[in-house]
């Protein structure tokens, strides 16, 4: 049992290997395994209608809410591979299952990479055996999180301590990061005993306020999946608050790690709204800011430029009071009733967060804050030479 | 009387001049007056709920369906500015309608530059006395055409010649170019003898087809305005229909122009979409993939990564048969039945000109085109230090 990543509540074990599927020739397919005695699932996938195959049979295989084992590779997303990448992922499934002695139904499995190549089933089907391997599965949640890795720069794990039982879990996604999750793969564990309706619950409410506010780039992701596995190997039970707070701080901590690691990203910009009429309002007017391209590149120039962010929010899908909207830059006030706050130009944005707060001025209490970076000329550079 | 811009329709006359308000130096002021015998003006502004004191004045006096003349400043938007940022906006207007012994009400005004500053009303003052002085106001099309651009490197007019009758204009515009018209101003004249009503009936349909749909960076400017004037100088009256033809002759031929002179483009990018139940949904759906940053990117890099535009497209508020999507780059297909094409990645899109075709499979006829550009690192250079 680890102190961090996937492997550290009781119960679950995991493994790592190098398939040859990634050209850098580094390990790219993981396996985590849930040993019980309880097998408790959730998952949350992408909103986009154009998915992956792998979501299309995970999301079958979570229905009755158990889950025993999650595959993993890296380097190819199987996404808009037609029946053939449907077929490719069934056959992955039943793969795993037949190793390990389960069935196709207990199987989750999880591709990231190029969008529309075929999976190289000669290399994946190795891989499985080596990831089903005696000795290989153990305490491998720290190679297991660097092996589901694209262009991240760091492995992302995370862990919470409750009282008697914990939360473990591994994350990667760098780009394609936007509302309807992030452009990721996340693999959350528990030793809690829990009903897959309380993992569900616990689940839905962390993303809901941690990945789905997490927009780098307006884009969403064809594979984007968050499993949320439950061992009940530490005999605890907690409510449902203490288990919506565990996973909710797993997640939080999981969704500032993507956010530092974002392709191209050099401030980690954080866009408060307030003053609106409901909560939803003021995510909506957030994500707008955030995804402004020309605000987006002010950020990255450290230029206060707030009238930007005036432009950007006035199109906003929420409630204002164009002539009450307030705006400031790390506290400082930049703009007030919508006009130039004195010193405004001279803000220094030169460090590398940068919390912008809107009030929209129609006196509401919504409030809500995303998670975003600037645009910079690496995230130029990545994404204009990403399939060649 | 010129044969191109502005001044090429009878009746029309402009000045330009230099006041000092653009830290480049260049000119920097226009004024377009219309002689008459008619009057009759229609204009179009930005749906930004953050809107400039020009807008708000234009606005007002546009309303009676009669404008004589426009007065243009560049370097200065006078957005967000205010109590002051109104009052300033209206000094001009009484200034111009004083020296050129008018109505307020006959005057529009249209500011474009830096949101957030307050206008330099001394410099401003004098530039109109400039413009108005005598021998200042001629066949000077052109030279108001340059005196409106800000980053434009290019000035830009145009003409349509009808029977005995012709359409005329300039515009600028580079960045900030979303739904809601470009982030421009656009002045067209023309001599034939139309109401008001026909005037503002040609006027909505060219921008809704043109400038609407021109979205080079999803951003929305706090003073777009297309001002068309006539003067009614031929004498004929064409039929609404030939009004409206040559209207959106003129207003597509200048979309072209701040399309291709758009901030750091390397590539003009057009997406259509195809196999949507209405014209609607197709332009939902190719907005949002000209928007996405990923797609742009990859069109900068000339990669015909057709991964992105199927999980772009897949966000779209569209129906679509997420099995049956076909893309084609250039007209070569490269993605069927939302499966890689043969030779898909081999398509050459190093050419200036990308077309990007996408049909969403429903078997609609709904059809729409969006003029986008790549996202490239000159993009990102221009508008990282704007307003430094």
């Amino acid at each position: 049992m680890a102190d961090y990543g996937v492997t550290a509540p009781q119960g679950f074990v995991a493994s790592a290997t190098t398939a040859g599927i990634k050209v850098s020739g580094n390990p790219d397919m993981a396996l985590v395994v849930n040993q019980g005695p309880e097998f408790s699932a959730a998952a949350v996938f992408t909103r986009n209608r154009v998915f992956a195959a792998p979501v299309k049979v995970s999301r079958e295989n979570v229905e009755d809410g158990q889950i025993k084992a999650v595959l993993f590779n890296a380097g190819n997303a199987n996404a808009c591979n037609g029946v053939q990448g449907e077929k490719d992922a069934r056959e992955s499934v039943t793969h795993v299952a037949k190793n390990l002695g389960l069935q196709d139904s207990d199987i989750g499995v999880c591709s990231t990479g190029l969008i529309g190549e075929l999976l190289p089933m000669d290399k994946l089907n190795a891989g499985i055996d080596q990831l089903t391997a005696d000795g290989a599965l153990g305490d491998n949640g720290t190679a297991a999180a660097k092996a589901i890795m694209t262009t991240d720069t760091v492995d992302k794990e995370t862990v919470v301590f409750a009282d008697g039982w914990t939360v473990g879990g591994m994350g990667k996604g760098v780009g394609m990061m936007a509302p309807s999750l992030a452009t990721m793969l996340v693999c959350l564990t528990t030793d809690a005993s829990i009903t897959p309706e309380m993992a569900q619950t616990a689940l839905s409410n962390a993303t809901a306020v941690t990945f789905d506010t997490l927009d780098i780039d307006g884009s969403t992701s064809t594979n984007d999946t968050v499993f949320l596995l439950a061992s009940g190997a530490s005999g605890i039970t907690p409510s449902q608050d203490d288990l919506n707070d565990a996973v909710y701080a797993a997640c939080s901590d999981l969704a500032a790690k993507l956010q530092a690691d974002a392709e191209g990203v050099t401030k980690r910009v954080s866009v408060t709204v307030t003053g609106t009429a409901n909560n939803e309002q003021a995510i909506n007017a957030a994500r707008t800011v955030a995804r402004d391209n020309l605000f987006k590149c002010a950020m990255f120039g450290s230029d206060p430029n707030w009238g930007r962010v005036l432009a950007a929010v006035g199109m906003a899908d929420a409630d204002m009071d164009p002539e009450k909207i307030s705006v400031f830059f790390n506290d400082q006030a930049v703009c007030l009733d919508s006009t130039g706050a004195p010193g405004a130009r001279e803000v220094d944005l030169s460090g590398a967060d940068i919390a912008v707060r809107i009030d929209l001025g129609t006196g509401g209490d919504g409030e809500a804050t995303v998670r975003t970076t600037d645009l910079s000329h690496s995230y130029v550079e990545i994404n204009s030479a990403y399939s060649t």
